[in-house]
């Protein structure tokens, strides 16, 4: 039976298990990537595991989240992450160098190799046909200390692709349309694989931007096949050498299957507040828009800029509105820069900043009250963009310029031609990127007042008893759950401090409870954990008693992460029983330790004179950890 | 007897009292200026006092503090701003346009012309020949409104220039050398006006770096003669027709003379943590260096710019440290651009930011903890930049890129041959300021959720009865009473709010205990409030209660705002009765309002059994503003 571009790059890194679906296995990883973020903490972790120097063929430590520096911390992290870079042999990536999936797919990425990255938006390098994974930091420090990368076989999900983009259509309002097919729950336990004559009809930059918002889809990741399309990219970062060939079988088999003619498709646009709200931007044209961002590492590389610069050649932005340019990296930047492109977007009007997430991620650049944003980031979550009550719609390049000219939200087919435009044959480098030495004993790591060390938690006790610190409903993200932003990114390397924020925009009061009342548990609905990769979703509230979460479905990676902390991550054998839980509720799981080492698939729990089973759906492996109290434990 | 540039100026402008040192005098204001951080304020009082449209030739209303838009508030204040100008008739700039008093000398400023800004910085103008005075918002509000502005009948201290700068020493190290002689103390009372043969070897540019740095000297202002060089600079921006000659007369008399001889200066620096700490960079060449910011409206220029770029043509910058651009306008962003200089930038490594303030006030850009940050910025005020205990020191675009390169303080001379370059004989306009319409009629103004009304004050009491709230020593500035900073910035727009971090970096108690006890006064050594023109450190300690300040000496317009405010501004008769006040003490001020009306020089306090004499240094204007509790109520 044929192999599609998924089981291949699997078998090729097969270390453990057997590739059948919905069964654990362990694959080697080639490259991996962190960013600040969440790089201080995979690093400390790094550190804990004592493994001298990174095992991988490749390691980066990128900075492209806290940029801002309001106070010492972020500039203390990226010291500390420069040195770190160092002693362990990681290539850095400097602050102002651009964001990670970016740079990566510039400088690093290639075709079959397996990527885990510290970063949920890390299948950003599907588009060079990598295996490229998000996942927790101390999946990353593992993986970094040469042991494999656990996961569940994957489905695949093959999107055929026909037809081509009619003009002011784009690569985004391929995945918008994917979003507002299967909604962001709908690629859950899948690898959204992308095949079809359409494939040839992107770029590679275009297909990492579908990559990289399928994330939005809850997908596992999400892959294009390699081809002379991905060959013609690598020469022109002059890294043709790396190139392979490779492609599903013509008889490879797909879970699921669903077809998208490019041809068809018009500008899409997402509401607020999920990417998956998805409608033509016909629909909704005519709304006043108070700010156009252009950015993100779902639409920042030179092609994505270079269709706004283009466009606004012989226009001018509108001036009730604030529009930013964030570039993808020093290299878009250069290249944009040297080719002309950066006059012409200042000459507009456009306030461009240095490469980075900067909004994207919260730090900076958030809306006024009330007025809409329009965006060609990833993400629209409630609050995410810094601001209440925020309107942040998620769109292409292409429907952001139209805005950015009119003053309101524009179905770009209106503005006439579209700009015609060539990508360079050879990229000028715009590379800051630092080596690391041979030896990094001696190495000396700089470490700030602020980078505390990583706390230890105790294994899993006899019996478990706690109280029911809160109940949420569904599709709860892990923006709810460990806010990021200005004011709390800068402590991420510091968990007692960070947790002072766990849920602070659902309950303000959660803090204050949980620390009076733990150990306790969480009880939620659908979808919980979605978003981001952020392992202080798992370690913040674990740091503050949160030993059980018990919810009807999780999100992948922060089930991931749950695990990695010592957190048993429990579903609903019966959904219905999510209405017989109540906050405050003392609740009990007895004999949990003995069960969850004999392999029970169930475990009962007794809340308010009821008793209520649980689903525990988990490897062997994640059994060891959990009764280790958390994987640096079990791993040590 | 002929007259100085000063007194020229101030001759056309006199509309109360005569020109006598030492006595108050009202002035015709032809231009102002707001930033958004004393902007919102200064609106707010504008709007108080009830007039429709600015009374000014021109006003222009910008947006260059709080650029990071951490949360819905900065956003907010820019849309009120930008709506404000609209209603009232001024000239809008943008979020990104660039630092005020940059785009201010190139698009508005006038020889001859008065300029009041409420920022301290607003001396700029003075390089082409303005008399460019900054002064609290409420100043502005006033002066907006067609009201004089009123200030002592400062001195004249002459600064003749002669020579010519040798390479590597530019204008920046010519006021470090005033600095070095008279400290930040030395220009108090004075106007700084420079002439001799040495004023036609610098550029406008040059003037206006040194004319805003004076603002460090604690001076009224600073000013150049208007000379062909004035003129070739207005007619590189299309605005030749405002020229007008203006120098001293051969015969003016001045209070006081220096002489600089350019040719002998060397490249200087000033030590952490005030600008009069200057000592030549070989005194301190070695340190290791981890930040270098070249950019504030004291040296971002395009030709300080253009310095940078050419001395890196065929140099990088250390990976030790970043290296950070922060243009001053969009017109400096353009013409970088346009001449090729930005892309020498971005190749060299340099992280560009949009033009606008930016770490200068704390805005981000914090340097490590512990290590030295080397900045072509005003002040290195301790904490002003975000990092407690940081280590900055403040230099030319040369010394800075010098640094930049070699990783370490370095003297530029080392560096060899000075870069050869030419600024435009015509600049591209690089501008986005909005013109207001002819009609405010109809204009709705947009308020955010943090903008609060302005709060009433009660006049003063028959008898005054306070304690102690707090004792501090010599050269208190604004930022130490009230911080900037990413934190406190967007709340300028909320008194309520922004008084919660008065005092907060000298003692965290203060705010509890002025709450508990007020009223109360606040008890300091000399040059008390020197520094930024913020009205926010008189308005929010009022706010708390603190209704006297007793103290060595006043910095002018901290002085002028506090009784704009309705604080006591009192001088000790014997400064060795500071010593005998202790906090936490009760003082009386029997029969003030009485006192007050009539005219009285000094007041008895009487405090822990003891008298003591203060002195009361201000006009029979200012008095009926203290009796009536502040300028606003004053003026209603």
């Amino acid at each position: 039976m044929g192999q599609t571009v998924t089981e291949k790059i699997l078998a090729a890194h097969l270390v453990e298990g057997e590739l059948k679906r919905g069964e654990e296995i362990g694959i080697r990883i080639d490259q991996t990537l962190t960013q600040d973020a969440t790089g201080t903490m995979a690093y400390l972790e790094f550190e804990a595991i004592g493994i001298p120097r990174v095992q991988t063929e490749l390691s980066v430590c990128y900075v492209d989240h806290n940029l801002v520096q309001s106070d010492f911390r972020n500039a203390d992290d990226h010291r500390f992450l420069q040195s770190v870079a160092r002693k362990f042999g990681l290539y850095f990536s400097p602050p102002g160098n651009g964001i990670s999936h970016q740079v990566h797919l510039e400088r690093f990425g290639l075709p079959g190799k397996t990527l885990l990255g510290s970063d949920s938006h890390t299948p950003t390098g599907g588009g060079l046909g990598m295996l490229a994974i998000g996942a927790g930091g101390l999946d990353v420090a593992m993986a970094m200390a040469g042991k494999p990368f656990y996961l569940v076989m994957p489905k695949v999900y093959g999107v055929k692709l026909t037809g081509k983009l009619p003009p002011w259509v784009s690569a985004r309002d391929v995945l918008l349309e994917v979003l507002r097919r299967l909604s962001v729950k709908g690629g859950v336990g899948y690898v959204m694989e992308y095949f079809g004559p359409g494939v040839a009809e992107l770029s590679v930059t275009d297909r990492a931007s579908i990559t990289n918002f399928g994330a939005e889809l809850g997908a596992t990741t999400s892959v294009f096949p390699s081809d002379a399309t991905t060959r013609a990219f690598l020469e022109s970062q002059g890294r043709e050498a790396g190139w392979v060939e490779l492609s599903a079988d013509a008889d490879a088999v797909y879970d699921e299957v669903m077809e998208i003619d490019m041809s068809a498709l018009e500008p899409l646009i997402a509401c607020p507040s999920s990417p998956d709200n998805v409608v033509p931007v016909r629909e909704v044209a005519g709304k006043p828009v108070a700010q156009v961002l252009v950015g993100s590492c779902s639409n920042s590389s030179l092609r994505d800029l270079m269709v706004v610069a283009k466009t606004l050649e012989t226009r001018e932005v509108s001036r009730e509105l604030s529009f930013e340019i964030n570039p993808g990296s020093r290299q878009v930047l250069e290249n944009l820069t040297a080719q002309g492109d950066m006059l012409t977007l200042v000459r507009a009007g456009a306030r461009v900043h240095q490469a980075g997430c900067l909004g994207c991620i919260g730090m900076g650049q958030a809306p006024p009250t009330g007025a809409i944003s329009l965006r060609t980031f990833p993400r629209n979550f409630p609050g995410r963009s810094g601001t209440k009550n925020d309107q942040v719609y998620l769109c292409s390049p292409e429907v952001a310029v139209a805005a950015a000219i009119t003053g309101k939200i524009t179905d770009p087919r209106e503005l006439g031609d579209y700009p015609r435009f060539k990508l360079p044959a050879r990229y000028l480098p715009g590379d800051a990127r630092i080596e690391p030495p041979r030896e990094g004993t001696g190495v000396e790591i700089i470490r700030g007042p602020n980078i505390a060390p990583f706390p230890d938690f105790t294994p899993l006790p006899e019996h478990w008893q706690g109280r029911v610190l809160l109940k949420v409903g569904d599709n709860i993200t892990t923006d709810h759950i460990m806010p990021a932003g200005a004011k709390v990114l800068p402590l991420r390397s510091n968990v007692p401090a960070i947790s002072e924020f766990v849920y602070e925009a659902v309950d303000p009061e959660f803090v204050k409870r949980a620390k009076e009342l733990a150990p306790g548990l969480v009880v939620g609905g659908d979808n919980y954990g979605q978003g981001s990769s952020r392992e202080h979703a798992a370690l913040a509230p674990r740091y503050l008693g949160v030993e059980v979460k018990l919810v009807k479905s999780f999100a992948r990676i922060h089930k991931a992460n749950l695990i990695n902390f010592g957190i048993i991550p429990l579903t609903f054998v019966d959904p219905a029983d999510y209405d017989k839980i109540q906050p405050g509720q003392e609740l009990r799981i007895p004999a949990i330790r003995e069960k969850i080492a004999a392999g029970a698939e169930t475990l009962t729990l007794e809340v308010g004179g009821e008793r209520i089973e649980a689903r525990l759906d988990i490897s062997p492996r994640h059994r060891e950890i959990l009764l280790a109290g958390g994987l640096l434990a079990w791993a040590r």
